[in-house]
């Protein structure tokens, strides 16, 4: 049977079936640091829409399970497959088929790199706004299909505010298209924000139209500020900039044990202890005022500020930031968190993973966008396998979230890894609409199967 | 059968269920101009959501159909009720649960007016932005299920952009919510989006977590220029606006009949033959700057232009704009079109505009959102029945709007009167996958069976 398969797959796609044992066993994994435990049968590099109704249409006839795959950057095991299921790679469908100054908009495959896609928008004066830290390395479909995010989304939206319309092919592999071009549009359901997050279980993302911005004109200006009362004192203080009405561009909380690992990995010198950084960026006509009235907000709230006008000064001050994921590296295994709360509750979410800290005797190095109340907690540990003591301390701090009016997932998703905690959150009445509308997208379910939805 | 229903609701829901003849009558319509031939079987008047939940649990046992109803100014007929159904009215609904202005949103029953919220809001600094022409006599519940456009959406976003969770009742009494109060958030699929716009056709909204904005500090500038060569330059020159870069906060089009109507009624004296109008309002901490750039490029754009930097006298112009729907009135019975295009197509929709008017010998004043690209041509007629040769023209125009790449409604929903249009935009594959969609949620068919989907 899955011999057929492959038979099948290769009569129709030739050498863009790929069961080579390094690709078969990339495609086990994302950047969760899960893995499935076998290899899939096979990874199909689609190059065309054709090429996905080709390998829907032959899962369908032999029931076989398809995981949707981008670049494999997610942090929930989303694009993993295992045995028995083919990896459909999109990666390689990196065409910008059209681009409009005039309707802020372009039409894209899903392959492209997000990066790649700006360095192309940019000499038309515009910007797609999403800007996942992974930007440089993940793609436009998978930031499609996980909602994502990024540093600037609370001034500048996420992906959900900057899609028109998609090209989706379906389980049994059809083609549709969902949305409009036209910047309004209510024509029945919104199956557009639908397929936004579904995270490869309705449908295969072949195309996307999206909503562009302009670039934004000026130059932005930068505040670091450092909180040595510790975390709490510097996402009190981020809570009063957006209480005082200013929407910075970029606010950036980073807590002792983080910024600690960073300044440790670039060797620079080591903050006082216990200190914590906001770091702030505010952009457009009124960028300069802006900055001024943010950094007098932080100082009365205890902050060492350093303020930039120069943009060039700023990324140095930005880098600290952007190293976080390569120092938490240098520190062990880590399982990446995205719990996100009112902004309001920042500094209580921060008193619970003290707590939770305490409790399990454990670091957690967090950062958030304070500006959002997304905040990234770092399980770090020894080994490949996320210990049990390590899942109670994450059960305990997404009950946590729960509990302050938050959600499990700001931006990275429920894959495999947070699907035993969806019904927590949805409660079982919403859980079960959700799993009856993958049935009707799905209904052999053969799509992502057990992701999300498990 | 109908006797007993009418015990049942009475027996739970005592004077909330009124069958009074006026009130039976007021339920069959909304503003559209279409009214169920016959009269429903009782509005019931919900104060509560268990009042809600009670009704559902009723029809339900009954198979009774249920249509919900805000404050019932809609345009698509969405709201109306006929013989055997239920009216659920959730105007009564009117309690602000919560206002939090550190986390920009605010808890809301469904029935409350628009108008009514934002006065509310006003003393916190805060406004919800969607603001349709009828915020003075529809329901925040109305504008979600309807998902609700205005004026000021270029810039300040549509009701999807403006909600953040919802509290909805299902078809058979459960009730469930959708979304999270934070801004961020990915668990699971998008339902909140899925319910707005959806028109009654899935649930009865009954609470809703909205998405709050700062008051806009600073004063507005407003720009009137008339176009004496008529409406495609006028078209062409608020596309020129847009290419420019300027984000206006209303670019408002009259075309010429419509002028001249507006004219009439309020007793101006009547513009030169053939001339259309572009208001804009620019606002922020560049409105000046940007209004005076307006005013160039609208100048060379061949207007004749005014500029006020006076907000009372933006108002005046503006007048103009919002006495569009009562100087139609004066004109006869009127269908209201919706139909919106990408920005660029503006000007070449005004062109088939002009061709069904021409091959039809009607005459279509037409006015549109042009920063969106959403138009509203009104088909004038005699008498209360749409003529034939009036739908005929409609539909002509509709095709056109989708060759153009757009959508059959940009803001007023599908309701009864664009049913019979649906599967054209969506394709029978997606119309399908939409209906069973619906039958997730409604699986006996009782919740405003009839409209969108038929
Ligand atoms: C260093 C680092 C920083 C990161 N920072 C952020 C951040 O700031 N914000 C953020 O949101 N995320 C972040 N991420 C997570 C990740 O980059 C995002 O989730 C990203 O959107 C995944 O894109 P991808 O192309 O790698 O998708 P993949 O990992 O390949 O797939 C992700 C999910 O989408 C599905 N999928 C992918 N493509 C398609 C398609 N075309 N059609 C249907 N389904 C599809 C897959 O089945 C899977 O469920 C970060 C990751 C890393 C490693
Ligand atoms: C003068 C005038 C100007 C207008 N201008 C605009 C405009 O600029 N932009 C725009 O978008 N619209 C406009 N409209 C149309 C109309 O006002 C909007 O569609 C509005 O959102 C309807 O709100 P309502 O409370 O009157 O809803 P109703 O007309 O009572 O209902 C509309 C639809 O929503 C459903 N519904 C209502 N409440 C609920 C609920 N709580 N739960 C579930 N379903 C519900 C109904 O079943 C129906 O399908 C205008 C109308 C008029 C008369």
């Amino acid at each position: 049977m899955p011999s057929d398969v492959l038979a099948r797959l290769t009569e129709q796609l030739g050498d863009r079936v790929d069961t080579s044992p390094a690709s078969l066993d990339a495609a086990r994994a994302d950047k969760s640091g899960f893995a499935a435990d076998t290899a899939p049968l096979a990874v199909v590099h689609a190059a065309s829409v054709a090429d996905v109704q080709a390998v829907m249409r032959i899962a369908t006839d032999t029931g076989t399970p398809v995981v949707p795959r981008g670049a494999g950057t997610g942090l929930a095991g989303g694009a993993n497959a295992g045995g028995g299921e083919i990896a459909l790679s999109l990666r390689g469908m990196t065409r910008i088929l059209e681009v409009r100054p005039d309707d802020l908009l372009a039409v894209v495959e899903p392959g492209i790199l997000n990066a790649d896609l700006n360095d192309a928008l940019a000499p038309h004066g515009l910007w797609w706004a999403p800007d996942p830290a992974s930007r440089a390395i993940s793609t436009v479909g998978g930031n499609i299909a996980t909602g994502a995010g990024g540093l600037l989304c609370a001034k500048y939206g996420v992906v959900r505010d900057a899609v028109l319309a998609l090209d989706v092919v379906l389980a049994d592999g059809r083609l549709i298209h969902v949305g409009h071009r036209s910047v309004k549009g209510v024509t029945g359901l919104d199956l557009t924000s639908l397929f936004i997050g579904s995270e490869g279980t309705l449908g295969v993302v072949v195309g996307a139209t999206l909503k562009l911005r302009r670039l934004v004109p000026g130059q932005s200006h930068t505040i670091a500020a450092v909180f040595p009362q510790g975390v709490r004192a510097a996402a009190e203080a981020s809570a009063a900039v957006t209480a005082a009405g200013i929407q910075p561009a970029i606010m950036e909380l980073m807590d002792a044990a983080s910024l600690a690992a960073v300044h440790a990995m670039l060797g620079l010198d080591a903050p006082s202890a216990g200190a914590a950084q906001l770091t702030v960026q505010t952009d457009g006509p009124a960028a300069a005022a802006e900055a001024d009235a943010v950094a007098e907000i932080l100082r009365s709230a205890g902050g060492e500020v350093a303020v930039s006008h120069d943009p060039a000064e700023g990324e140095r001050l930005l880098r600290i930031r952007r190293s976080m994921h390569p120092a938490i590296e240098t520190l062990g295994t880590a399982l990446i968190e995205d719990v996100s709360v009112p902004r309001s509750a920042l500094p209580a979410m921060f008193d619970e993973i003290a707590r939770v800290e305490r409790e399990y005797g454990i670091v957690i190095p967090t950062v958030a966008h304070a500006g959002d109340g997304n905040l990234h907690p770092n399980f770090v540990f020894e080994g490949d396998e996320v210990p049990d003591r390590i899942w109670a301390a994450a059960d305990d701090l997404f009950r946590a979230a729960l509990r302050l009016g938050g959600t499990l997932t700001g931006e990275h998703g429920i894959g495999l890894l947070k699907r035993r905690w969806l019904a927590d959150e949805l409660g079982d009445d919403q859980w079960r609409l959700q799993r009856d509308i993958k049935g009707v997208f799905d209904p052999q379910g053969i799509l992502n199967p057990g992701k999300v939805f498990a």
